[in-house]
């Protein structure tokens, strides 16, 4: 929460911000972002506030995030699978998609930005070869099972789940569900707000 | 959050959950759970734990989702766009896609499930007279300006960007923008964590 409220504030092209503001957005009372932040080391100092490119890159560095990526897409022939591989948001965040999949017949071969669509079949030597680290699930709910298995014996550790139907973690891989309600259901909240204020 | 865990939880069938299952998957310690869940009412009894279909209709009532909303996509013609409007996950969380704007001329008329898509022109008559009140943001971040004048002029309080260019909210709209790159983020810190065990 504190990489995302700073990356914002990064964009939007704030160079200072202090703990009070920092809390704020994430509704937290600023001694206790105070506190947090100490956890990473000298950062602030009083009356000045933190550096946010400063803070931003030691956070991202800690959680990992200095480190390139490699991505695959399952389900890239469908429409959600299209706008992820053409989504501009992912490569200056260092996710880099580098290999796209489906088990359509008819969409393999077809190019998406730097990459062709292979078929599903090819996962597993594509994953090892690339050195695929996450592969993001755009495929319908009915098609869970018949890609999962693919998904299973290439090895990979990590998958985000794009699909209205949950997905459980299993020992072997990590699954992280995208919930798209989720978004409007923060969005209610604040339209009720609203219609209390006024 | 709560609610988020909750949904999970009556997915997968669950009955009961004790404040530290519930605590688990979110990082809480028990107690804190417990303290929160308190503000809401008598819920838990010690030793059973709480009703999670209570629970959760009781919070999906307090964050006011229990009214049906209106929402309406704009930028339907593109992947994206086709990918939400098709998207199974909205309505069973009392959203219902009601209209489809774009300003491609190539793209008016043609049907995503129950809605055909009309011109971004028609979006200030459509949104009073379907009562929406949220949009959806699909455009190109090329495009975010070209619509954004007939959002203002619609009316809308409440807008959902999926672009990968943060719109700021206004006095008169709620912006709340989606980050793609953050559900990635989540599992290279999972990634990170994994390695450092094995």
């Amino acid at each position: 929460m504190y990489l995302r409220t700073l990356n914002s504030l990064e964009d939007a092209g704030t160079l200072m911000v202090s703990s009070r503001e920092l809390a704020a957005p994430l509704g937290l009372n600023p001694a206790q972002v105070r506190k947090d932040i100490a956890y990473f080391g000298e950062f602030g100092r009083r009356g000045v506030g933190y550096n946010v490119a400063r803070l931003r890159d030691h956070l991202a560095e800690i959680l990992g995030m200095k480190t390139r990526r490699m991505v695959g897409i399952v389900g890239a022939g469908g429409h959600l699978g299209h706008a992820l591989a053409l989504h501009k948001g992912f490569e200056k965040r260092n996710f880099k998609v580098v290999a796209l999949f489906d088990k359509d017949p008819r969409v393999i071969g077809q190019v998406l930005g730097e990459n062709a669509i292979q078929h599903i079949s090819e996962l597993s030597e594509t994953v090892k070869r690339l050195n695929i680290e996450i592969l993001m699930l755009a495929v319908p709910a009915t098609e869970l099972n018949s890609v999962f298995d693919y998904i299973l014996l290439s090895g990979i550790t990590a998958v985000l789940n794009f699909a209205p139907v949950r997905l459980p973690s299993t020992d072997e891989i990590c699954v992280h569900n995208v919930d798209l309600a989720v978004e409007l259901e923060y969005l209610t909240f604040h339209l009720d707000r609203n219609s209390v204020v006024t």
